[in-house]
């Protein structure tokens, strides 16, 4: 790999779309909770993941294709009938909802708001990785096996700001990787990002918990559980990718 | 203060122009070099730096008032005559050229990239201050002094990347600010800065020396000991300032 680079904040999905994305790989970390979700739906069977930013984008795909499930949450809960002219979504964001009985064999529309923008800023890359620490190690498996020639990992974040949890995430693949990269390949940030999770590794939890939304998720007591869901290490042998077409699934050995 | 952020990358620059900035202290990090050299200036007796981005712009300032100086590098030297229509500039960008033979009661005119762009993003903030490690504590006591309602520690980078000394001088200044802080006022980016410099407060010049400006640097034999200059940690004891006029001096007891 010629670099290694992690993009803290979501104003650099701005900047990606002035840049050439083409020989790079990306991976999208949406730690609470988007990526963490994908996954964990993938894992237990669901067909394809298709990320949507706007909820009358999702009601178009289920017009279209009645059989899909929704999924999609605002400000934490499960978006109301209310706020879609009635249809009622399947599934909040929580991971834990994606269980095998009502996922398996399913494709799942999914409306977020960062997790979306950061998917969608990596439009241009040869690939795009779904990031989470339910299956990193897979991710950086499946990262050395397609030897991209630059390597972007970028943080989804909260609203306009870095959070904290993605920047772990991505520097815990930053860390898996390290040995692999040559030094002069290697960004500051991405050198930042490692430090950060080598500083917190010991009990990754305390300090993803004390992220902005680790606070609120813990402060919400349908949800508190998600945090520590979210933060287990590699439960799930498998990378995922997001293809052209725009569909999650996991990724083709 | 009700909110404290670090911005690492210059991406948030374009970002920082869309945003209401009243009641809030910028801090501007350019560790290697700009915000080092121009606190150095100052303490040497400079009157005051006028930052400008372009050469043209410096050059226009010289014509208007031949009694400035001119400082500036373009790829770490300085401008030479076949870069500014035969005019030579007084400096480069090195820290120990501003020596007080050579800067006492003169305003010089200082022209840098990155340091600038951080600068001018800053514009529309109440108050913009100077921030190095060269006058941290000093830098510390005026912000605790002047009581934002919103602290914003703005790192300059280098091209459009993030630069790892610039994000360790902004989470030291976090360190220091820390328990004047509510906790709800903390930004996932201020904890990880904070987190970042106290990972490295044994050997902040090892880590500094790992970025990839501070390669750059050791790696000239002419700017090899600028590395180390600029790591000093509270060698001056005033606070620097952007004026609304857009001149950096020292901040008015």
């Amino acid at each position: 790999m010629k670099t290694l680079e992690v993009l803290f904040t979501p104003a650099d999905f701005a900047a990606l779309k002035n840049r050439n994305l083409s020989q790079t790989l990306c991976v999208a970390f949406d730690v609470f909770r988007a990526t963490s979700t994908m996954v964990t739906a993938l894992a237990n069977g669901a067909e394809a993941i298709i990320p949507v930013a706007e909820i009358p984008e999702a009601l178009a795909i289920k017009r279209a294709r009645p059989e899909v499930l929704l999924a999609g949450e605002r400000d934490g809960l499960r978006i109301q009938g209310a706020l879609s002219g009635g249809v009622e979504f399947d599934f909040g964001n929580s991971p834990r909802e994606f269980t095998r009985e009502r996922v398996a064999g399913k494709t799942i529309v999914m409306t977020t708001t960062n997790g979306t923008r950061a998917l969608r800023a990596c439009a241009q890359a040869d690939a795009v990785f779904i990031g989470s620490f339910l299956n990193l190690q897979a991710t950086a498996e499946a990262v050395r096996e397609s030897a991209p020639e630059n390597l972007l990992l970028v943080c989804s974040g909260t609203g306009e700001q870095t959070a904290l949890e993605d920047a772990l995430g991505a520097g815990a693949l930053c860390d898996l990787l390290w040995n692999y990269m040559e030094a002069g390949a290697i960004s500051d940030s991405a050198r930042m990002a490692r430090e950060l999770y080598r500083a917190a590794k010991d009990n990754v939890s305390a300090a993803a918990a004390g992220s902005k939304n680790g606070h609120r998720l813990n402060g919400l007591s349908d949800l508190r559980d998600d945090v520590a869901f979210c933060l287990r290490r590699d439960v799930f042998d498998f990378a995922a990718d997001l293809d052209p077409a725009g569909h999650i699934k996991r990724l083709a050995p």
